[in-house]
Parts: structure tokens; sequence; C-alpha cells
């Protein structure tokens, strides 16, 4: 591992999306997202995604200067087109438009297409909990699972974050993929050299492997919980895309792979409380709910019970001004330094 | 197993209800899910559900003459009082007023408070994908299942459904509860007297099981993926209770047992195609999908790739005159019929 200034790597991630032609706004959004990933523990969706993105920017696949608008607009529910932007600039610019609708009523749903991969999901819905909101993010992602009982990866491990918010607990948010383990956590066993626990991926003739490398190499990840996880992954395709028009997963290709256009699809559901309960009274119940729960026995092997989000939210907490990466992230960034700058 | 014409034990059970002193239009929304629940293989759901249905409204902590209504609406999210009718009653009510808003909007929230178990959520869940709609219907339910890394059961196994549209196939519909197993589940290994597979349950040790009679006697059934099953029932008993005021999870009693009222919540989410985008070639393209994924390769082990809800449906489709039911399930309703009619 590498040792850096967290503030020094900003800049210098900020300075290689500049050097691609995007705008210091949503240059600091894209930063912003992948940073908090990898200081938050979420690796997968962090500093690996650098490379890629910066190569289906140079290859043309993504819109630096995306013009992403409403193109159907039924009050409480729109379809966004993102135009090809980077998904973190479209999501965002999407939950602002989530944020302005909130202000005269109590839900708005929204079905995104044209866009890219947009790192962690829990970045966007802790922001709309932040705000007082319940939120609902997820997205499509290229084809990387079986269906359940297949071999064929045409399903994405389409991530779902879910967040809501408490009085003094920062909030509750939960991000997980619909897949057994993110396909990017397969990434991170591969680049730390690690075998995987079984019941996470298959190789390519459907039989369970340990072996990062066999599940990458034409293999499959596994749905959470057998059909349960397939069945999610299923209907947030159709919540993202189908809704959208955006390509179904399986209509995608790999974003580590950087030939065609992703039109990934993403979905949004915020309700706001006030006007419709108490909020405060809302958030309240939250809290001593939480409280209950952190205290009630562990099993043995666990020391503490945790609410979703705690852990992440922790490492955020603690505001580090340093954070250690992985040595074959930091060099792929340094060469793109080089390169670029 | 006893084999039972279906008429007849349809009419059976509306008698028991009938004397109950619950209305035949009530009477048949209740035995209609549960039929439909056992009849689509989905027992814990089904007819050993009748005899807790029966103790609670026989002890008055059910109300056959509920006086359902909105406390709050804000046109596209209400929130109702189930007045503590039937789960069924209470559901059935919801789901027509949320098909009537969708007549003039695309989007319809409910939350709902004072409500009991209502049986299989995907029965709602399918009814509005019967319409043409996309659904999510969930519950909260009561505790049996502990926070991930603990003991105490705090949390329901919260169900959740999700349905949407197809052309030719009858719909999608994956219903699953948030846990490992469903707790029914372990009722029905019980009731079979089979050992469950390991990582459904924990002992009140803590402790993993694979009896279920230590499961059920003081145990809890394990979260779906560890975390993520917590987290999604968290999450779901926020939708359902938290945003109607109903009871938490944690603050309900078993089903099972007949001492206090539940004050059950339940939570809808019904979008609406027409008017947003075309939904005959939504449709059209979910058919498609659905081809390619059932025409891919399967694992060695698997026969053939189902679609979330298939096997539930081509049950249903069999349109099957008789029914062979649990013997023990079977004595219990002949002796409400012999007590009460």
């Amino acid at each position: 591992v590498v040792q850096l200034e967290i503030n020094q790597l900003k800049k210098l991630l900020t300075d290689i999306f500049l050097s691609l032609g995007v705008n210091s706004e949503e240059a600091s959004i894209v930063v912003g997202s992948i940073l908090e990933a990898e200081i938050s523990g979420v690796e997968s969706h962090g500093l690996l995604r650098i490379k890629p993105y910066v190569k289906r920017i140079e290859n043309k696949l993504m819109n630096t200067q995306p013009n992403i608008q409403i193109v159907n607009d039924k009050d409480s529910i729109i379809i966004v087109d993102g135009d090809n932007g980077l998904g973190q600039v479209v999501a965002h610019k999407t939950l602002k438009i989530c944020f302005e609708r909130l202000a005269t009523r109590n839900v708005i749903l929204a079905s995104v297409r044209n866009s890219n991969h947009f790192g962690m999901s829990g970045y966007f819905s802790r922001k709309a909990a932040e705000k007082g909101y319940i939120a609902i993010v997820a997205s499509n992602a290229s084809p990387t699972m079986a269906p359940w009982g297949g071999i064929d990866p045409l399903l994405g491990t389409n991530p779902v974050a879910m967040s809501f918010p408490v009085t003094r607990y920062d909030n509750f948010t939960l991000d997980m993929a619909t897949s057994a383990t993110a396909r990017g956590r397969i990434r991170t066993f591969e680049r730390r050299g690690e075998e995987m626990p079984v019941g996470l991926a298959i190789d390519k003739y459907g039989k369970d492997t340990t072996d990062p490398q066999a599940a990458l190499d034409g293999g499959t990840v596994l749905p959470l919980g057998q059909h349960k996880g397939y069945g999610l992954s299923m209907f947030l395709d159709v919540l993202s895309a189908g809704l959208s028009s955006a390509s179904l997963s399986y209509e995608t290709e790999s974003m580590f792979q950087a030939n065609r256009v992703s039109n990934i699809g993403h979905f949004f559901l915020l309700i706001k409380l006030d006007g419709l309960i108490d909020s405060d009274q809302f958030k309240e119940r939250m809290e001593e709910w939480f409280h209950i729960l952190k205290d009630s026995e562990a099993r043995p092997g666990f020391e503490e019970i945790m609410i979703p989000g705690e852990i992440e939210q922790r490492k955020l907490n603690q505001n580090y001004s340093t954070i250690s990466i992985n040595k074959k992230t930091h060099d792929e960034i340094m060469k793109l330094r080089e390169r670029l700058l």
C-alpha cells in the first residue's frame, strides 16, 4: 500500500478529469464520489475506477459536456436523458432536479437513460437522507451475473442503496449489490492476491470457485440468496432501464471494456416527510430504535451490532488527512498523471 | 397428506370466517389469498394461517367490521388506517384506492397502519401487474429475526413482492422474505418432521442449527445475505411502519400468539406506464428479455432457467380441482369446522 495526502490526491484526480475536458464542477462531483467510496472502505467503487473512466472518455464513449434533460414529465415521475454524461454527473443532476420537485410535493421518482457507471449508489441516497428524505437509488450495470440456475452473464449485479434520516445518527444507508458479492470485490481479491470464500462466484463451466481469476475469466458472480438476488437484479433493471428505455444490463458491455456507449439506466425514489408526517418525531423514533438494536445481545464472534452504513460513516467521520491505497491502483494513477498532465 | 376438493375447501373456509362475523366479500378476499398461496406452493402463507387468524378474531384482536380510511393524503402518497381489520382486507382495500388514484396519475404510494398479517405479498403485487402496473408491496411482521450479528429477535422477516406486466407471460413476480428463509418455511419443516439446511436459522444461544424446533424455540431466522437482509428488513419496516406510525416489528407480538392488537404496517408503490411510456412496447421488450434468459445455458444440476414467479404461476394455471394438504393442517381445520359450524 501507498500512503497519500487526501487533498493532494483530490487535486491530482481533478486535474486528470480537467485535462480530459470535464468542467471543474463536474470533475469535483466525480472525484468526490470516488474518494468517498475509497475513504469509506468501498474500494470496489473507488480509485480502481479511475482508469476505466479515463479510457472511456478518451475513446469518446462518454460525453464530458452532456446536455442532461427531462424527456418525460408526469410531475411525480420523470424520465431523464443523461446525454451519455459521466454517471456521477448525470446522477447528481437528477438528484438536484428531484430535490427541486420536492419543494412542492412529497414524492418524486426518476428513471434515467443514456448514462454511465455512477459509482457508489449510497453516495446519492446518503445525500438525500442528509436533506431529510427517505431515498432509494439504484442502477443497472454491465452483465456479469447469470440468472439463477444459469451460466451466461446476462444480468448486472445491479446495486441499490436505501437511506433515511435519523436525529443524531448520521443516517441509515444500506448500499448493496444484488449479487452475493460486488464484482469489484472480486477484483479487490484479485488485486490483493487472495482467495475468495465459496458461494460468491462460479467459473465459466458453472462450477463454484474460490479463485478470483477464474471468476473474472469467463465466470460470473452468483446472485444474492440464489433466486432472490436474481429477481431483485431483474426488477432493478426494469426500474432503471425498462422505464427509461436505457439498455437492459444484458444489452450493455463491461465498463472495463471500452468499445461502445453504455446507455446505463438509473432509478431514484425520494419521499419527503414534512407535510406528510411529523419529521422530527419520525427521526427521534428511528434514533430510539437504533439504540434498542445496538443495545441488544451480540452473537458469539460479534463485538457490536452495527446499523447499516455505520461502518462507512465512522470512517468518513474520522476525517483523516491521509489515505493508504493499493499499490497497483496507485501505479495506474501515476501513469495517468505522467501521460495526461 | 389429505386430498380435498378445492371448491368444497373454499366453501368450508368461507363459512368459518362468516361464522366469526366477517362479511362475505371480506371472507372471500381472505380465503382467496390463503388458497392462492396454498395452491401455488407457498404453504407458509396458506392454510396453516387459518387457525391463528381464527384465534385472533375470537380474542377480539382483529376487527371483522373495520372502517378503513385515508388519514393523510398528499395525492401521490397516502397514509391509510386499517382500523385493525384482517390484513388481506386492509391490503385489498388499499390496493383498490391505489387503482382509483392511478386513473389520473402515474405514481401512487401508500403506507398503512393498524393492520394485521396480510398473507402472501405477491398476491397483491400480482393483481397490480395484471392491471398493467409495476408494483412493490411490502409489510412488516412480528419479530422473529435478529439484527445481523445479534441474537434477540427484534426484526420481522419483512416480506416484499415486486411485479411487472409482460405481454404473453402472466407477469413477473418476485415474492421474498428478507430472511434467509420465511419463518413459515421453518414451520413447514417442523410440520413435516424434516431437518433444515444450515444457514437458515440460529438457536437461542446464537448457534447455527438444522433443527426446526430449536430455531422456533427461542431461536431466530438469519437475515438474507447477512447484513443485506438485515438492512432490507429495517428499510421495509420504515416504509411500512415508520411512515404510517404503525408498530415497528420489534413492537409487535408473534402472530401465533394472541394477546394484543398487532398494528402491523404495509407499503404499496404502483407505477402506471400508460401516459408515461408506450406500455405495449415495454411489455414486448420484457417478453423478449424473458426468452433470452430462458434460452440461455443452464448450470449442471438445473433443468431450466425460471422467471421469478413462473413456478407459482404454472401451478395456478393448472387449475386442478383438488389439492393435497398437510394432515396436521387438515385436522386443525376440521376441528374448527366442528367447533364453529
